[in-house]
């Protein structure tokens, strides 16, 4: 399975007053990891709604081991595989140097902007996913 | 000039390693300030975006005097007038009980969303301000 | 077992570009949602942390089934129960009007500030988490 | 004037129904852009933090002239100098290309965490704003 990198530098607005990447944020740095992986594959999500084709979230579940903290880097590991025909299903881990701090799954839903009902992946990204994780 | 007055609990996603309110937060708090004070006059922004008129800001100023801290109930006093034929200006004063925690204004300007130009304020919208500030 | 109610109104700040709630802030919602929860039953966030007791988030999840628009009011049911000796579940339910959008779980797990580690549940809270769901 | 550059590029989070980035983002995005003036100059604002000096923001004010949108690479030039013994004063410009989008301030004050009130800046600092803008 391809594993896709991407920094993220924790910015002071999404710090708490415990001092730790509020919780919610990581959601904010997925969005970035599979948009960058995506990117590296040549799909730019930006252009896929332009296409008419949204990919809305239909599922996200993530399991902090330990915190991140303001200024620190953050390294996140993402690979992506065809879950169903009309899915994708994303994996995270998110790091800071060898430490991993938490590990998460999101799965997105190809959905037609048009009718607002799903719809197969397209055929471009279903080779790509084949051809990536090979 | 009539004040509108607004109710904001400081929420923990809005507070920052400092433990206080981080400063880009306020924006938010301003927002939820003018629409209830529009709401309040009869008029509701979601609308306003529906009949294709959109507001967006032009200027944004704010001085901060003290911090806000979370679990804090913040009162917002607001006030709205005509400032030009195509633009809407707000004053906002931000209280902890009778403590004043920073003062800011916003300029908002009518834009018709079908052009993406500057429109003049709708009449009814131009009556209410002038009614609601004698 | 007892359903907490709680009120939230989608501020403009918290849609996207698909005019739909950001995934990732159901995560403040359901922040929102508990410590109001907490709150009804006489227990404020903001003082267990000024004790030195502190609550992070380990796990969250949320099952997306349908989108929030700007300006819906929205109406999260929140359940509580104590999950391991020094752990509270949470699940939430968003309504809009009778409609359901999605459902999510969190676990939180009692700190001792002073130490980093895992603590037990303080027996006050306990006693009001086994009151509530009888 | 010694003239930074700083690239961020426009998260999905952040855009709002309009299809913009939200007004307040910006405030983060100016953030960042200081955080790294500060780096490329040798001093983080987290060593600053953990030694005992806060940076506040006393006043932000910001002048839109066009709106970004999702996935627009943003390029902020910030100038910093000594405003008074005691904050500092940055200006920023967001770029997309050669497009300006927006000029915003911020005045920044040194505060002692300990007293929690306003002191001199440092005179590592100072040396550097002196010899930086020279």
């Amino acid at each position: 399975m391809k594993i896709f990198h991407c920094n993220v530098r924790v910015r002071y607005a999404e710090t708490d007053r415990m001092g730790y990447v509020y919780y919610g944020n990581y959601a904010t740095y997925f969005e970035v990891a599979r948009v960058e992986a995506l990117r590296e594959l040549g799909v730019t999500y930006k252009s896929l709604e332009d296409q008419g084709v949204l990919l809305p979230v239909r599922h996200f579940s993530i399991e902090y081991k330990r915190p991140a903290h303001y200024d620190d880097l953050l390294n996140i590991q993402t690979s992506i595989q065809l879950q169903s025909p009309t899915s994708l299903l994303f994996h995270y881990s998110t790091y800071r140097l060898d430490e991993m701090l938490n590990t998460a799954q999101t799965t997105l839903v190809f959905v037609d902007a048009a009718s607002g009902r799903p719809m197969r992946c397209p055929d471009d990204i279903r080779f790509l996913m084949e051809a990536v994780n090979h």
